[in-house]
């Protein structure tokens, strides 16, 4: 079992990652909760809910389940489970355990962060993807008119990473996860980005995914400890996602899962990297790898005009410009603020590339 | 112009108290914000949202208005807040200002909390009971089965306390927010509870408000630095709240203000204090002081065993007897666990001595 110390502004937590810890977190657990509270979604519940339930040994352990999918993320979901929450008794001493992916963990983290002005939650991530969402204490739900807009900055006591849990991940889901640990690879060092792209996601072997999890999880830290607020470095952890969410947005969430946006996203943003730098990014292995592990290119759904207007309501926007995190080099993340025409013009080369894949093929 | 400076776990800020400094809110404000959003409720809108908002001389002023009273501290108001938030381009940098009492105070303060995870917020307090609320940083909204049950701590950057508006008061809201100055005068100094008990609400002058809101706010401002997350002495701040709750509940919101239940809590409290530690508390001072500013005392709706019940859910009950906040001495708060017995027998002393008034009067 790894495990990795982080440090947030109101306390440090481990993350544990191994094979079958799930069901060790009864052991490491060192305060004495009056009850618990599981949130998982409906998916998961059928495959790992009940012996998970069992392991915790503790005499109050309740559940709540919601529906999987990111319309979990809603105000009335939100409500739920402060209902469930308040129904089952749960107290200032009480724990909420966040049992799934991204959606559970941002959904019950901001429960956790909310019931009574705010109790002890614990991740238990159950997908890749995860690693993402569950180190740095964002959580939040959508509101209507944007993904992520009502939340709170809330780190959880502890993260138990179960790789276990990961042999069920449909691949187009180890996909959307290997999309950020790739970002997390260019945010630090070209080595590790090398080897993720000598990775077959097909043929993914655990001792190779804890160890990719690791230095995932750690670039992530390291960021997250600066600037807990994002009010400086931790922008960088948007290296390609004012592409990506814009693309999500624009084809549907569902259609795209947010990792093989950000993917597509992270394309783009070494393409402009390499032309505004002149350096070499590697961009055309990293096209290879991408249509090797099948990550798909909806080129021909696409709008130059509607990506460029959903790329300027994205909350990291200032202003008129777009402002957007390019690569000096591997590791040197910086942020650049480009004017409309010239955002208009790379997203025009960019789709004009990928239509006809004549330069990465 | 007085000014108190309050330390919380992420920043210090300044409490001002003065007559018409609404108007210079603009004057203090040190950071460049890109948009302000005022929020007030109907009622206030009417005496004095005009003039303030073309005191803040900005060119991206806007307000949103809620229904005067309790019953906006609602999931609805809560999400209508942030679409308006988001409709008028609220971005990180940008500022909300509770413009209004506790109900503005604790549900705008909770959007500031949760926009975008956090944006910064200032109060400006209208009532005499508001000068609890806005110090501290405890904002929330309540759910159907409970009060304040959905919230964060998040302190604002600033609390403007002009105290010219406090003149059109009804003397039901001076009554209420008195309850708390002598709630917060029975936790620090016997000389501040004297001079208390020695005013004569209907003729309060403005230099003896100033001078109590002062002392007020810096005795919880004391004790609020010390334990801002409630884990130890900011309990007795909840003083006369375990029966002062269980009574505004019963009665039903709107009927006995907040600080008028509060003020029979005390009594409470103090009755049992005395008889706990053989201690003189000036119960019979306090009760004519009551009585003279026509604090209202409904003995005859009140039910032991309801408002028995009603303690026994308060949020901050643990197990199966009821913490409550007594005096050993003024200033010398203690918390003691009382059994079910103990407390039923003092309830019942309290309503009957409550309904003949022969040992006070």
């Amino acid at each position: 079992m790894k495990e990795i110390i982080i440090k947030s502004s109101s306390h440090t937590y481990p993350i544990y990652i191994g094979e079958s810890i799930r069901f060790q977190l009864n052991e490491v657990l060192k305060e004495d909760y009056s009850s618990i509270l599981v949130v998982t979604d409906d998916h998961l519940e059928k495959l790992y809910l009940n012996s998970f339930l069992q392991s915790l040994n503790h005499n109050k352990v309740h559940h709540a389940t919601i529906p999987a999918g990111e319309s979990s993320k809603s105000i009335e979901q939100f409500y739920q489970l402060h209902s469930a929450a308040i129904e089952y008794g749960l107290d200032r001493s009480s724990l909420l355990i966040a049992f799934g992916g991204g959606v559970v963990g941002d959904l019950a983290g901001f429960v956790a962060a909310t019931y009574m002005r705010g109790i002890d939650y614990i991740q238990v991530p159950t997908t890749i993807l995860a690693h993402d969402s569950s180190v740095g204490g964002k959580v939040a739900i959508n509101h209507e008119n944007g993904k992520n807009l009502i939340g709170s900055f809330y780190p959880p006591k502890m993260v138990v990473y179960d790789i276990e849990m990961l042999d069920t991940l449909p691949l187009k889901e180890i996909r959307s996860g290997y999309a950020e640990l790739i970002k997390e690879a260019l945010l630090s060092d070209e080595s590790f980005y090398d080897e993720l792209l000598n990775t077959n996601l097909q043929f993914l072997r655990n001792e190779h995914l804890i160890e990719h999890l690791e230095k995932g999880i750690t670039t992530k830290a390291t960021i997250v400890e600066e600037d807990e607020r994002e009010l400086g470095n931790r922008k960088y952890l948007n290296l390609g996602h004012t592409f990506g969410h814009a693309l999500e947005a624009e084809l549907g969430y569902g259609n795209l899962t947010h990792g093989e946006s950000v993917a597509i996203g992270l394309l783009f943003a070494l393409t402009i990297s390499e032309k505004e730098f002149d350096m070499d990014m590697k961009v055309k292995r990293f096209y290879q790898w991408l249509k090797m592990n099948d990550y798909p290119f909806p080129v021909e759904q696409l709008n130059i005009n509607k990506l460029f207007s959903r790329m300027k309501v994205d909350k990291k926007t200032v202003s008129q410009s777009i402002q957007m995190v390019l690569l000096k080099d591997i590791g040197v993340p910086v942020m650049v603020e480009l004017g409309n025409e010239k955002i208009n013009e790379y997203l025009f080369l960019f789709l004009e590339q990928l239509r006809q894949r004549e330069n990465w093929e």
